[in-house]
């Protein structure tokens, strides 16, 4: 697939430079033909009867092999969620993690994890965003490591595989990395996907890494965790990570993700790398970004005057990138699908 | 709204006896128009800027009036999930269950209120589907009486009021009452809604009632738990049960659902419970009915032979029942909008 028949594929980039995959992707016009078309039926033929079990499931496990083929993973090491917090939520509880525990993170995390690790009553540590300050303030009560890929603030990528040296569970939010940087889960025991965000699908869908499915316990259990169960509810976990799935998806959600997942080029991360270097090179002169470089796909910069006001402008110009609140920066998102003219709109938008 | 106009709101009922609201009710076609309008929306405009938050905040008020409008509540009882079994893990994880508690529940549940019970490491007690059974198994180390209004399995309707006697916390899983059956919510202070069964929502969509927001811990927060946080994850909470949404909506999921809440006529819990009593009629003299009159939507009957089998007769003649597992009853689900003609063909493919 060549690059203008790719990009072709998402209308919004027709008329706007949409720099925003770090909240929600560009839709590919084949993934909403899809939902549409499963809409039609649902409306028409019911949602019921034997064959219509039997192809959502089957949309499923198409599903959990495309999550399992952008991480890098096995299928059986995947579950299916509505989102990465929901992912967070997963792990955090089935450690069981309480008071006198101790879990590490840094200080420029999303609440999708923070909440979460806050839930779970053990102590939140929190470090600064650097590898090095995250294996200094690792005790003997730590029970759990918790950070990003890439921080979804300053777009910063950490070595995840360096923080296997604390010899603890590591739990890595893949919200700004699957699918927008070339897969690693060195030292990951459990990454979280966001579908919605690099991978291009609606709203709200997302996956779960789980590196040894059977040595987590299942917390949250929804009818997907079972093959069989008693009165009292105690169960036959089905095999793998699916015992985590976290509840049932319907035929537009499972046939759209299908088709998000099959928009993406072979290309893709060195297309989008090369668009994020050249994004700072546009913005360099102009602003002090704050990504180092060739760290990810999310180029974030202080601007002279208030970030929400550039945004708010920018939204006029038909340039939408975000501000990140309380960082005072703000943030464009560089996919593989991003072309020069709309780094040129933006640049010519901070300037 | 006459019931020619109201009925004909739902295209699937022009080729089926679509008697499967229990499992997904019927889809009205204004509910799938404003979804696949919507996605046309994110396709060519993008998913991103301040006027679209607004608006999808804006439509999760609406979803949150209109559940708490279904089930007798204020809104700000009301927090939107994507299914029962997401509200049972809330308030589980909420109330901090475990070894040594006892929660009290009946032999007919479904493993969306199950799974979560189990989970939660408290002994699940388990006694006969009868108000009188369960409050004699209630010992002093319960903490939570967890029960459906109406049981999935018989369609029976349990007396919730009377379970007030305990004293206790009472979670209700309301899959099969709300939208089917007049709101009551007395003694519960939790009762969680389905809203793509009774409610015609495309799934997975849901509602969960907290009577007293406040008193209840958040145990499973997403972003939308909080109006601001600090770097450990601590936060100040939302106002009410908002704080216990249970994740982000896309603007098809939403705008569908305020369109489904809109489809029911004023006239619906007398008519579906006439239809229902009506189905008892045409089913008694030809087989085993279970569900005692006058209780519910659901009819549960014992056929003569296999039920799986029967269930995929009916099929055959466009005859959408299910069977349930284990109890070798097949269930047929009378809404409003179900009409002399689908009990007719049901009793004609049964006998």
């Amino acid at each position: 697939m060549d690059y203008e028949a790719a990009r072709s594929q998402f209308p919004v980039l027709e008329r706007q430079a949409y720099l925003n995959a770090g909240s929600n992707g560009p839709l590919p016009r084949a993934a909403v033909e899809a939902a549409q078309a499963w809409l039609e039926r649902d409306l028409a033929q019911g949602r019921a009867g034997m064959a219509y079990i039997d192809e959502l499931a089957a949309l499923r496990e198409q599903v959990r092999a495309g999550f399992a083929a952008v991480v890098g993973a096995s299928p059986e090491q995947i579950a299916l969620t509505d989102s990465t917090t929901r992912g967070c939520q997963i792990v955090v509880a089935g450690l069981g993690l309480g008071t006198g525990d101790e879990v590490v993170t840094t200080d420029e995390e999303h609440f999708g994890l923070l909440g979460p690790l806050h839930a779970s009553g053990a102590r939140v540590v929190v470090t600064a965003a650097d590898e090095g300050a995250v294996l200094g303030a690792v005790t003997e009560r730590t029970r759990l490591i918790a950070v990003s890929h890439v921080l979804w603030t300053t777009g910063r990528k950490l070595d995840i595989g360096r923080l296997q040296e604390a010899g603890l569970p590591l739990l890595v939010d893949g919200a700004q990395s699957a699918g927008a940087i070339p897969p690693d889960l060195t030292g990951a025991d459990y990454f979280t996907i966001s579908a919605q965000k690099w991978l291009c699908a609606a709203e709200p869908t997302g996956g779960l890494f789980v590196r040894e499915p059977e040595q987590l316990r299942v917390a949250l259990p929804s009818y997907f965790a079972m093959t069989a169960h008693e009165a009292d509810g105690s169960y036959t976990a089905r095999d793998g990570a699916r015992r985590f799935d976290s509840g049932w998806l319907s035929g537009p959600i499972l046939s759209g993700l299908v088709a998000s997942l099959a928009c993406h080029p072979e290309w893709r991360y060195e297309r989008a790398a090369e668009m994020a270097a050249r994004c700072r090179d546009l913005l360099e002169p102009l602003v002090e970004v704050v990504t180092p470089p060739g760290h990810s796909t999310l180029v974030s910069f202080r601007p002279a005057g208030d970030a929400k006001e550039l945004v708010a402008a920018l939204e006029e110009r038909g340039v939408v990138v975000r501000d990140i609140p309380g960082h005072g920066v703000v943030r464009a998102s560089c996919g593989w699908w991003t072309s020069e003219d709309d780094l040129a709109r933006l640049a010519a938008g901070v300037s």
